[in-house]
């Protein structure tokens, strides 16, 4: 594989920075390239701004249509380009960061607000001018994997977890960015209960990132309705016949109203944990 | 009403300064007061760092416990301090962004990564030596309304719209932090097909937000199940009897399986939407 690993973590000696390093020597060891977007020791600016795609200040500024210009220009800032640059290069994309406030951080945030723009991450049509997405796209060929982290416990996220299901969570990463650049996306690697970790949790979460990184190119993806499989009627609302009657974002996924397989494992009997920490740092 | 509106689009020419601006006046006109984040206009720095915290950089840097304890000692970062005196001052919270990759902009996600830390917004206990969040906190007593444009058109977002149902979508922000905190969060005001927006378009999307944000103080609140309710159990999942066989994002919310009343309108007859901006900008 030739992985390409982004990771937002301020704090190198983390669990996220533990589990960075774990993971992409069990890759290299096995003879993987890996090419790493360590966004926090990069300084990346996660901000969406004119400068980045040379729109001149005095002129109204609609992202979209500036992007793309610049894209077509080649005028789009250097370092864009060269994220740009490391997607295109990768067969795998890995996207590790803890879960804050129920989603990335800022900093990763804005890499996906600022490097997947018009004219580079969508806008395009296909042979018969239909539009690409959901299935097709710049990353067509492509397979991506979530690692994330979490303060709270597994139970939290659980589909009836007070947190809301993880899968649920996840959907705009897993769902809006991934699957809709056309990458085959497999079910995130979720580690929990991060608060109380203990280095034998560690070492263990280390164990099982490394099972499924090697995994990988076997895995099944999680099997998202592709926008032109024929599921969606010419306004991109799921066909009445398809999943009748069904609501929420689990029937976007082929096999039935839940998104993924289960990831997170029943309450051990007779736990009762404390809400302490219901944020992930 | 005393209001807090934040803000996070990088053009005030915009679809979005427009209406910001229409709905500060609207408030400001009827005797409200209204203080802004205008997050851009600020130069907010959304990245979460040792520095905001007052944390020696040679030593691990925790986020949640080195904000914590920074939080005690006085010494968080100013422009952090700053954000927290208006959300105290506030009885009610606006929170405005444009839809991208359907979450917030970095620049947003960040404010609430940077202040929205353990000592001020979470990690408090009750009388009763209960861990406090969902439906009492630091935002007890205030109102909470999010404004959202997207791109795309509302039927992209409905409950079987290839995008997924917006309620979905914006359940980490209404119910994870909003509601977390103790707010009481009303239905958010959708602004959708941003994209293809008139004049005439505009203005009406003008007069709907004055109507919505004047309504603020007789808005029933989005019914979520709050913490200590009982409906959870001492893991804080859903008790068995509470929506039995249920899962999802909406089995948090008191009526039923969908979290909120329904704000997307039926796709008109006849109308063919080509799908060339699922982003919204």
């Amino acid at each position: 594989m030739n992985v390409l690993w982004i990771q937002a973590h301020p704090e190198t000696r983390s669990l996220n920075g533990f589990l960075a390093e774990a993971g992409q020597r069990a890759l290299r060891d096995e003879g993987h390239e890996v090419e790493v977007s360590d966004l926090y020791a990069m300084g990346w600016n996660p901000v969406v701004d004119a400068a980045a795609y040379a729109h001149d200040p005095a002129r109204r500024f609609q992202v979209a249509d500036a992007a793309k210009q610049a894209h077509a220009e080649g005028t789009v800032s250097a370092d864009i380009q060269a994220e740009q640059e490391k997607i295109d290069r990768a067969d795998t994309i890995v996207v590790q960061f803890p879960l804050w406030w129920f989603g990335m951080p800022a900093i990763l945030k804005g890499w996906f607000d600022r490097v997947w723009h018009q004219g580079y991450a969508y806008g395009h049509r296909g042979p018969n001018g239909e539009w690409i997405g959901y299935g097709d796209g710049f990353l067509a060929g492509k397979r991506a994997l979530a690692v994330v982290t979490t303060g709270g416990p597994a139970w939290f996220y659980g589909e009836r977890g007070i947190h809301g299901a993880i899968d649920e969570l996840l959907f705009p990463l897993q769902h809006g960015m991934l699957f809709y650049g056309g990458a085959e996306v497999l079910p995130p690697v979720l580690v929990t209960g991060a608060d109380r970790f203990t280095p034998a949790d560690g070492d263990r979460a280390a164990g099982d990132l490394r099972a499924r990184l090697l995994a990988i190119p076997v895995t099944e993806p999680v099997p998202y309705r592709a926008q032109n499989s024929g599921d969606y009627d010419e306004n991109l609302v799921l066909r009445p016949d398809v999943a009748p009657g069904s609501t929420g974002l689990g029937v976007h996924v082929r096999t039935g109203v839940r998104p993924l397989p289960p990831v997170v494992p029943p309450v051990p009997a007779g736990t009762a944990c404390a809400a302490g920490h219901p944020r992930t740092r």
